[in-house]
């Protein structure tokens, strides 16, 4: 166990009331372990503070104290940013899990930060409205950890990222002076805008105990589409196409390679092919309008008609009934849970703009089929966005532990290509403490002495989840 | 003249070349004067940079010898925000005027900061795409001071303020070191978002020279409609439904007071009232699809039903006509213009959240009404985005200057109703050389704090458009 004086643990114990002062090393397990199993931490305190308050108190001390904490939500990051990797003391926010306010006229709610997200769905719903953030971990993940890693997903084409969904923060900062920048406004010019310093920074910067959300018009009509096409370049037409025609209602737009189907197909039980025939790649489209009545099925046919007519479009399935639509997500959401039982799989969270998506699924594949013969990429995802989950397979038959050893180098060509492109090898996980050493090489020097500056402004001690982002 | 050293004024010549370089009054003059006549400054000096080396160089050289520079886009600011009020070197933008390219696959387009707003909605236009940002300036301000003003107009409610348009940034800083942050990205979590520090900095944190804009699908068909209520509240119940069936596809909605379309009646020549009879409030409604032959107009018939339904409604008329919804919208945008002819107005520029409009509306007139008898309010504006112009015109028949002799008194109560409900006091302006001394009043210690900790990181010197903002 890291050192921290006993009469320190004490003082910090104080503050939150023994019962929610961890020590125990069995208690403290669940906080200390990434639940890919990539890192684990050690700590000898975890304090769960009950009011934003108490969150103050805690960073008074250990300011004065000059004591590193590191902040954490439901603990889903996948980049190692939530982790005590040095012993730090853990700020734990999942007490803090109210919905404070709920205000349909002005589509917007307040809440704690340690509100889980699909408390936060679930309060838009019932307020008839629709908060649009959406991601694997919506059932643990915390909207605190959400601001603070600008979290994507799959709502993202039409609502944007979790920066876009947020109007105002309440926020601790290093030295234990509370920043109340809770506003629900939708244009204020007055000064600079901190809380899109605060939003990503993984918790570097200050700590999020509150946030005001946007809400919006819960869709009433949805069409989904199946669509087959021969490469990406065909896929990305379509894309604009649909954008073209449907705009804001153009709600996703998902790239999916023959194999990644395949392997769907045959691990994912009750799924089935939607088209008749294989095609290379496919594209699953989804319009919707909150409009009830709105005619979304005629404007995926006039969309798919004009896809057609350029040749852009093989074959396509229109979902008929909301459980054929589900069916047609649930292909694209199983697609990386069945990589797992085709053996290793080498796996990255990359972006380049949109109109480069083709050329670096294009050209990633071949590079890294070149380097290891027989491998199947599986790269699938956000195609609208330009955020590829650029996974691959192991070759049939190969060794597991002598294809993962490839992971360093795979990771290497493609973000090399990334960056050519104009990309981002972090589009929606963060930085942490996984990419912290890459900032190197994927920064101008100016950036980072920018970066490195505000984080000198905002925690001069260092004590803010140290050895993360910057 | 304020004072600027022989030598030196020849050394920041020297980089832009003489041709460059202006320093006779006459020709200083349009650089000094606010359009409105509210401000005259004054400078020994204004650089017209040819490229973004010089800007780098003016910047290097204004750093070594502590010479605080003004940058200047088209000197349109409402603040006073681009005006040399203590004899500092004006740097103008004017000259970096290039459209860098234009990406119709990635939806943007990367242009020079000199850039004027028209001519980039023209070359969005010509790609056959929208660049939504559209303000009464648009002809002759330049997208780097809309950029460092974060400016909003009347395309907020669909795409947002100029912030939610701006991918990536190109600054020169305060040292002279040029950051290219010219990424084009719908998702990048590496690092601080450095570009929204920028954005809506007034200047004061370096000097953007490029910027990579979104653009968007055009809008195919538009239904436009003028709509009679009783009250803002009403207003408001039209509004809720409207977003709540459209979405995004609401483009538009503005409020207006019965008062102010008998002004505009009165002094704008061929304007007609839409509507038979008189009604004490109106709502100008405009929904718009991308998607040739989409029925906007049985969404607006749709909105208009249920409104009629709860009685929100009083009466209505659709535009049936291009032309028709043209007059519809001259009535909006003659009506700060008529106020003129009606003699002394005094002016603001707020927001509240947009469930509050009709509580600041009701309130605001029922106080300054107390305080000026006779007064004549002519609140219109941004319903969907809160942001209202509380414009108040004098008494019919009292004198102009002793109605003006109210500006500060009725300001100030208007900004602290305001800021009673969790508004703001400047909500597209921005806080400039006009606001700067209403900041103390404003934000909290700890907000004004970070602020300068930002300033002080990013402009150590303070060269960058002192005495503004913070």
């Amino acid at each position: 166990m890291p050192a921290l004086a006993a009469d320190l643990l004490k003082r910090f114990a104080a503050i939150v009331g023994d019962a929610h002062a961890i020590t125990e090393p069995a208690d403290l397990e669940p906080f200390l372990i990434e639940h890919r199993d990539l890192y684990r931490g050690s700590t000898p305190l975890v304090l769960r503070p009950g009011s934003v308050a108490e969150v103050a108190q805690i960073m008074a001390l250990a300011s004065e104290t000059g004591t590193p904490i590191v902040p954490q939500g439901g603990n889903t990051g996948l980049v190692g940013g939530q982790i005590p990797h040095n012993g730090e003391v853990v700020l734990s926010l999942s007490r803090l899990n109210r919905i404070r306010s709920v205000d349909p006229g002005n589509d917007t709610m307040t809440v704690d930060s340690g509100v889980v997200l699909e408390q936060i769905q679930k309060a838009a719903d019932e307020a008839d409205r629709l908060f649009p953030l959406s991601l694997g971990a919506e059932g643990s993940c915390q909207i605190g950890g959400n601001i603070s890693t600008n979290a994507g997903g799959t709502a993202v084409l039409a609502y944007g990222n979790t920066r876009d969904l947020v109007l105002g923060l309440e926020v601790v900062l290093a030295d234990g002076r509370i920043w109340n920048g809770l506003r629900s406004l939708r244009k204020d010019n007055t000064g600079y805008h901190l809380k899109d310093l605060f939003i990503g920074a993984e918790g570097t910067l200050g700590i999020v105990t509150g946030a005001v959300l946007k809400m919006f018009p819960k869709p009433r009509e949805v069409a989904t589409a199946f669509v087959a096409v021969d490469d990406p370049a065909a896929a990305l037409k379509l894309f604009t196409v649909a954008r073209g025609k449907a705009g804001a209602q153009l709600t996703g737009c998902e790239i999916l390679p023959r194999i990644g189907i395949e392997m769907v197909l045959k691990h994912a039980a009750g799924t089935r092919d939607p088209l008749a025939e294989a095609h290379p790649w496919y594209v699953l489209v989804e319009l919707s309008s909150p409009l009830e009545g709105a005619d979304v099925d005629g404007l995926m046919q006039a969309i798919l008609e004009q896809a057609f007519e350029t040749g852009t479009v093989r074959d396509a399935a229109i979902a008929g009934s909301i459980a054929q639509a589900r069916d047609f997500w649930q292909i694209r959401l199983m697609m990386s849970e069945v990589q797992r039982s085709e053996g290793g799989s080498i796996k990255s969270d990359i972006s380049v703009p949109v109109g480069k998506v083709a050329e670096m699924l294009e050209r990633g594949i071949g590079i890294v089929e070149k380097m290891i013969p027989g491998v199947r990429p599986v790269p699938f995802g956000h195609l609208g966005d330009g955020n590829i989950h650029f996974n691959f397979s192991q070759p049939v038959g190969s060794d597991r532990a002598a294809f993962m050893a490839h992971w360093d180098e795979v990771t290497r060509v493609l973000d090399d290509l990334v960056m050519e492109l104009g990309g981002s090898i972090s589009a929606e996980h963060g930085i942490g403490f996984m990419k912290r050493d890459l900032m190197e090489l994927i920064k101008q020097p100016v950036e980072l002495d920018m970066m490195r500056a505000i984080k000198q402004a905002f925690d001069p001690k260092g004590i803010l989840n140290p050895g993360k982002v910057v």
